[in-house]
């Protein structure tokens, strides 16, 4: 806080300085008011409606190895997220994908999660009509990062099924990815407190959803089957559906039953952060043996092949 | 941008730099990271939870001429929300209400909108977990806002009906004031598309849900009905039911139906930002006939008068 206007409560509690502290040292850079700079530094006005109103859409696609992995696919859900909403972008497509790559190099970063924004904005009347909102596009790289880590790629997730409901179709179109996350995080509290490290959240009817930043697969004698509505349409979702082809496993999009989780052969879930990660419990209940099953590691190993595929891939030089 | 990072694409683009520039025209006051400036100076994190998942609460209370209206039941609320969130403040009560005083007095404002927000922080590590994030709390004071203007207030607002439903009690608290407004938005953007000024949301159920910020409330001969559940506990929701007490008018929370709205004698809604405001058109359809009715009158000039109690205000000398 530089401002003439600092007293003295800010000496007497340090409030979240910890965590001021800690983003400096992180390697990020952000693309902000149409100019680059660490992601420390990043900030957004108080009064954006991107957050005093959630109203926002977002995409994440990431970089392995200096690799953009499937960036036309982000972009066109980026695109049509921000069409659905409204929202018009200042910067073309090809401008976004410069201010992208632009944002990986002066990261350094080989492995990296790429997150581009567009908020409302804000009218410059702080008018409440949403048409008169500027809107803001924003974007920020910081290191790679996994939803499950080592031991748990190796070992599997344990997840708990929720009570929470996740928000429904009807109130907030889950093709646009958003940030209305407080569903995920009351159910993430309500996991932890059943010893178990993320969690599952069903429809409205009861059927499995997903979970906060992933899709979820079932696998039943040999077959494959994701929740088909109510859920964010995955990129790595979909890449699953492509990579289930290749390999000549059926694969489809239909609704699941809570029940046909619990006695599936193999459950693994997908997502930019971390790619194909297996789930070996589900509320201190074994999938399976209890072990990663062979068809997630199959689709696991071809999902990191492709990250070498000139076709699914865009180099940063 | 003031980094030095910033290159040429900030000058081809001008981005939201109208909305910059007039943001640095509006009287406001925030308090951020243990201290006070001028709005158009207040930013928080990109990588704060509180933007990127909209994993917040907040609260508002407005002044008229210099007092807090309701001041402790806003104060209830937030810190019931807080908790509900398994959020933790680092300040107390008195601190809180110390703070919001001061960010009043700088503004230099008689008559203000003031906001108090808890947000998730975030963690030093970068960690997903929301238990590692450190919460942060930040309140901002700007000129009081009204949802319905002058004209409005005194014709009754034109409402439409949407098609888009509320975001259900299963899914997000209610009773946790909060930023998950992709809903009202969008809904917004269907009422305007059908010349509507503002838009009301039904719940799961097709019963009368709330609109954007603000409850609803339906007459007929002579007795109130707002809808009882689904819709956040609105101060001044509350306050009306107090009102309709003092004034012997039967008031009741209980399920609304669409039908009854469009049949009402008189509807109104309540809000912070306004108080007390009449609607007189829903779906093209005039309410009674068509002019604000006297129960709404009645209702709304006691609002006013009470802001001169002592026993519901707060003054700021």
């Amino acid at each position: 806080m530089t401002s003439q206007f600092s007293d003295s409560l800010s000496q007497t509690t340090p409030d979240s300085a910890p965590a001021e502290e800690a983003l400096a040292n992180i390697k990020g850079i952000a693309f902000i008011e149409g100019g680059y700079c660490p992601i420390a530094e990043a900030k957004i006005s108080l009064l954006d409606w991107g957050f005093l109103r959630s109203d926002a859409t977002y995409d994440v696609v990431h970089v392995w190895q200096s690799r953009f992995f499937r960036l036309d696919k982000h972009l066109d859900r980026f695109l049509a997220s921000v069409t659905r909403l409204r929202l018009t972008l200042p910067y073309d497509r090809a401008q976004l994908t410069d201010i992208l790559t632009q944002c990986v190099r002066r990261a350094q970063l080989e492995d990296a999660y790429v997150e581009m924004i567009c908020t409302r904005g804000m009218s410059p009347t702080l008018s409440r009509d949403p048409r008169d909102a500027v809107n803001r596009f924003i974007a920020f790289v910081i290191p790679f990062s996994s939803i499950a880590n080592k031991e748990q790629r190796q070992r599997g997730l344990y997840l708990a099924i929720s009570r929470v409901r996740r928000i429904p179709p009807e109130s907030v179109d889950p093709r646009v990815k958003n940030y209305h996350w407080l569903d995920f995080i009351q159910a993430l509290f309500e996991a932890y407190d059943r010893n178990a490290e993320n969690v599952v959240l069903l429809d409205t009817d009861g059927n499995v959803a997903e979970g906060p930043g992933f899709n979820l697969f079932v696998v039943k004698n040999g077959t494959i089957t994701t929740p088909a509505r109510g859920v964010l349409e995955g990129i790595t979702r979909h890449t699953v559906i492509e990579l289930c082809a290749e390999l000549g496993i059926d694969a489809s999009k239909a609704p699941v039953p809570v029940d046909d989780l619990h006695n599936a052969d193999e459950v693994f879930i997908s997502s930019t952060a971390g790619g194909i990660m297996p789930v070996t419990r589900i509320d201190d209940v074994a999938i399976g043996n209890g072990n990663p099953g062979p068809i997630t590691r199959k689709l696991t190993d071809l999902y990191w092949q492709k990250h070498n595929d000139p076709d699914w891939t865009t180099p940063i030089d």
